[in-house]
């Protein structure tokens, strides 16, 4: 096992996977760019990205129950590339998501909506797993990746979610947890009603 | 007044205000490597610094009623160079400001709370008003510059203010703006419940 | 004229140029991280980029003769978007160079090989005059740059023959001219002997 | 030993070093400000910094005859924390040099003139070691830091004397040791003529 996920280690993945994240964070500021010059505000405020790290990936593995092998892991885990887009408002994240589907090399494997049909835990945000082509060493391959589009009010509430998980098991995380999805709730709630009043102010 | 104020537009004033601002961003950059070491999470979101444009320095003297004077507007309007620290929580607010002001070479001219005690429109930032020396051309002088610290939350809700602030005086505008002071409550609600549960799992 | 030549203050524009830039600028790091992973060595020192203004593409349609309209100049003006990497050694341009075309979505038009055929003047580069598709409100349409690949000592040497150019017609300038090619080979000299002797290096 | 050199690993130490070289560098941003505003033209073309590693500073205790300790350590190695700036020509390092010394809270330790007076190996740039006050956890204290200015093509020439120097011991490099300083001549030859055709063009 330990042999296997070493390859992940290799530079080659790092760097592979840099480039991907790279091409990925270009089209997310080109789509910022148009939507920018169309709407005339600001509407990506954060762009993050981050290669999961082996030990995340061999605890996701041992999860999954699937063998820590290395391509096996690249298969099923979709998100040992991640990328986060933040908005200001709800309705820019679909906006973004349109124009990332129209770039020609890139394919959209999976798209999952957590935006209007929230986490039981109350963890909202819209997923894309993707694959773009890079170029390598003469070689073209796909690589996946997983695209994360959320609200700063969605991002905020992610990262208290994020906290409590190494938590997870003590008894008080389950009343903490109770609280924090009540708490979504606000969130969404908030978010909404920004997006109404922003609008209206539009319109005006 | 054209010829007084064209001055600002001097390369001189403008290298000065990078320096100051670039001088400061490195400031709320050392704040958060500390913060960050002491609390094991990133405390600063997002910095991001403005020089104010001619065009709003001379409504703001209008505004003021204050001659539109080069050394007048300098000394009157405090936040010509303007500097916003995002942060995710409330109370990492004050600890930024703590640290900032430790440094010897930053003077605190005034602060406003308007975290504790929001503006009647329902803003809610902490500012601080800051000296901080600028060597130029071999002579160091004293420069001003407005911080804001808030939480992304807030930062939300300013935005969405901040579009309205544009359609002042249209009868519609009276009502939107009753409408999002009623969510600066939401936000702050918000905000303050996040650091409760932050807490809790911080001590579990 | 001045309205046919607008169009490229157009922000449609600048907002399509931007995107190519920096899909390239994505392009020129991932070759950089390829061949540094490879040779051990940091490869390319540091990527430029910019868009001609409209005086210099005014100018440059006078020189040549050509209608100052938008799409002729777009069509016969190949270095409207620029792009420069500077390399330490003279044989990692090629390396660069090479693997720039291996990208399937990278059409190189033409090839200018000014470092082994340099101009008249003493000045040396490799151009490659590309074109890369930008996907902007739904279409994508081929955007043609001229990415300039050079040493540091090139870059030096064609930093102050910049300078002249602005001087030209003077009677003192064709002697600092004359001089500056005369420079020029004890660039070429340097970069060929300092490749050598890394090389030497290398196989000890 | 392992244990007092252990404490350059503390995140401390690292917060503290970050400190001083943004500080360092927006100090050297701002001079670059300066000088391009008054000389109309990009005066530094490159900042680089780096902490030196734990390796290599037990490495300089050894050959330096110093206990490797902590303090002993940061009294007597200077270059622990390192900053470069290179600029295209020789005259500006003193410029930029020069504005460097005037800032209040920089203070100079020493200057090592190695332009004018090359090392044997034919190394060449003007080394500052300078002590810089940073706030951290309330207390103010001096940060020393060795800031390398050098022109590009110094700085080439030193790149590849850098690889000759881990071949070192090796016959052959004595051999290529002595070619390379024989090209540190040409390079200081380049630099001298370029500073001397720009200035040329400069008055015509």
């Amino acid at each position: 096992m330990e042999q296997n996920l070493n390859r992940f280690k290799q530079r080659t993945f790092q760097v592979k996977s840099r480039c991907a994240l790279s091409l990925l964070t270009a089209k997310l500021t080109m789509a910022n760019a148009e939507l920018s010059l169309k709407l005339g505000r600001n509407v990506i405020l954060n762009i993050y990205s981050r290669i999961k790290s082996i030990e995340s990936i061999r605890e996701k593995c041992k999860k999954k129950g699937i063998k820590p092998e290395y391509t096996e892991a690249l298969e099923k885990i979709s998100d040992i590339l991640g990328i986060r887009a933040v908005c200001a408002f709800e309705d820019d994240i679909y906006r973004v998501a349109d124009i990332l589907c129209q770039h020609q090399d890139v394919t959209v494997i999976r798209k999952k909506d957590y935006v209007r049909y929230p986490k039981i835990s109350g963890y909202r945000s819209l997923h894309l797993i993707v694959e773009i082509p890079v170029c390598f060493q003469g070689e073209t391959s796909q690589v996946r990746a997983e695209i994360q589009l959320r609200t700063t009010a969605m991002d905020f509430w992610a990262g208290v979610d994020h906290e409590l998980r190494y938590k997870k098991g003590k008894k008080e995380a389950v009343l903490i947890g109770n609280e924090l999805r009540e708490y979504s709730r606000v969130v969404a709630e908030l978010d909404e009603k920004m997006v109404e009043l922003r609008r209206q102010i539009e319109i005006i």
